[in-house]
């Protein structure tokens, strides 16, 4: 059965039964519909559904991330393409700028475009309603990068606590007492007000800095606790809101490499020099960490690691095999470079 | 016609038919060939062609690009979701890492995947013929940032010659005359042997970069014209070879945010200090190029804008409108920052 049996039955020429069929292209209502009607009659069915009717596959993994713009999630993604290769499988990738409603559209787009399996980065802990049914339902889902505590799908991301107890004590032992946080979370407008917080990457990093404050006996102050930072313009005004404090912070530990780069914006704006102003650790060590000025102490973590596990685990999953663990947590560790610095004596 | 009726009829649970149908999770051989004979034999199409069946169109936009970790697609895949958001469309992404063969792969599973349009960066101006295809079976398709000759596709990008004219006579002005250039094009090994190169983009920088060494009277040195600087180590091996050079370049044009990061790792391991050692301008105003040790001069390119006009003229075509022109070309723009010095006294 092909398009010329079905454009001869519709009484059309074959480019117009063509186009009907695939949906491209400029077609005539009346003609859509004689080529629509005559596929049926015949039973024909275009390429894709005959594949995966054959095969029960269709060879792609879908995953959906928060920002691709984000290195993180640059990085992830060609771990995951690289395993998935090797697998012979192909990646269709959709991105929703961390908004859950998109997320929600991206998951069914990609189920209505029948891929085998899915990864995702879900944008909140707590509108997981989505994940929930794509998971009970059976398809292979991995979570990448956080975890759900209600949900136990697998997930596969770093084991980042420990990493920022230790910056957090690096800052420490170079005198610092006032020591800020910065993420790019949305809170609409929430303060901190305790964990856990909508992401649990975030919150796995507040938790080890939390500790490590704990552990050296300095009092945890909330409003040195900042989210929303996202984009230049935001993060200016949180750390201009930052440093207005009457006991400003001497050192900021900073959430991820796109956070890292509109507080330096900021800085630079602001005339802050570091770290003879304020020291900063940033999380993820991204390309341009090292040749920034100075080049950054940053908790470097697994991220292509992180992707090829994210992929491999999906693929266990796919072949009807037992996951490897159901929360999967690859280690991270501090790269000491030159954005730490001893307390200011002025902020002594 | 529901899923539980193919149960009924091939005498399966409705699960188990929910997995064969939607190929996905463990289902016996013998099961999947009673559920898909069942569903043929009744007529059951599953939604997704159900839906396309019915509007002959799935509302979804495929872009194919070389490579998400560079700074340039990530923000042009910005630009063209934003203005696909817009008109109610998805958008699905695949990565080809600048490999002919997985664009060929790539833009297969889309059409497969029966999106409405394509968008494509092509990875070569020479293998193109499954483009022309496309182009000519009247699929809507907009080629992104690059041109090809032979293919009277609409393309959208920058118009970049004259940015790159104005860069290398911003480095004559100080008195530079070996001014070398360096791109990531991939070319087997093959030395520079004249226009045009592989990639249009790349073809154009260079076409400027020549016009502002001939207007100011300096000779073209083939042996400063470089490529295949892609990745850290490949990048290291081709600075270390120019700078070797018995008369070594004093400055150096950089043909992408990724080879600008990438050499400046390379000075930093082989102890070059910019601008006092060479003189650097980089192609792509990426957002850490204001913070780089020290601050970037750059030729700035208006990518988001570049994907935004790329959707629209797509958008036109699948109207069946015609396309504003074939070749649409956004302006660029020289900014001055600090990585322009004059010439070392040693080096006149």
């Amino acid at each position: 059965m092909t398009v010329a049996d079905v454009a001869r039955e519709a009484g059309v020429a074959k480019a117009t039964a063509s186009r009907a069929l695939g949906g491209y292209g400029a077609v005539s209502d009346e003609a859509r519909d004689r080529v629509l009607a005559a596929a049926e009659a015949l039973g024909y069915r275009p390429n894709e559904l005959a594949r995966s009717m054959n095969t029960g596959k269709s060879k792609t993994i879908g995953v959906v991330v928060g920002d691709i713009e984000n290195g993180y999630f640059g990085l992830a993604m060609r771990g995951i393409s690289d395993a998935a290769k090797r697998a012979g499988y192909d990646i269709i990738l959709v991105n929703t700028s961390e908004d859950v409603e998109a997320e929600i559209d991206a998951v069914r787009l990609l189920l209505d475009k029948r891929v085998d399996g899915l990864i995702v980065a879900p944008a909140s802990a707590y509108r997981t309603e989505h994940l929930r049914e794509v998971h009970q339902s059976g398809h292979p889902l991995v979570l990448l990068d956080r975890r759900i505590e209600s949900l136990p799908a697998v997930s596969v991301g770093v084991d980042i606590a420990p990493a920022a107890r230790a910056a957090t004590r690096a800052l420490v032992a170079e005198g610092h007492r006032r020591i800020a946080f910065v993420s790019a979370l949305g809170t609409d407008g929430e303060r901190y007000s305790g964990l856990p917080l909508g992401v649990s990457s975030v919150t796995d990093r507040l938790v080890g800095i939390l500790q490590g404050l704990e552990e050296t006996g300095i009092p945890i102050s909330p409003e040195l606790i900042r989210f929303e930072a996202h984009g230049a313009e935001k993060t200016h005004a949180v750390i201009a809101d930052l440093l207005a404090l009457s006991e400003p912070p001497t050192a900021i530990l900073l959430s991820d490499s796109l956070v890292a780069l509109n507080v330096l914006l900021a800085f630079r704006e602001l005339g802050i020099k570091v770290p003879r102003d304020v020291s900063v650790v940033a999380f993820d060590d991204v390309d341009w960490a090292a040749i920034t000025d100075p080049p950054m102490t940053v908790v470097s973590q697994p991220i292509y690691d992180v992707g090829v596990t994210a992929a491999e685990e999906l693929l266990r999953l796919m072949r009807g095999m037992a996951p490897d663990a159901t929360t999967l947590r690859l280690p991270a560790a501090l790269v000491e470079r030159d954005s730490i610095g001893p307390v200011a004596v002025s902020a002594q």
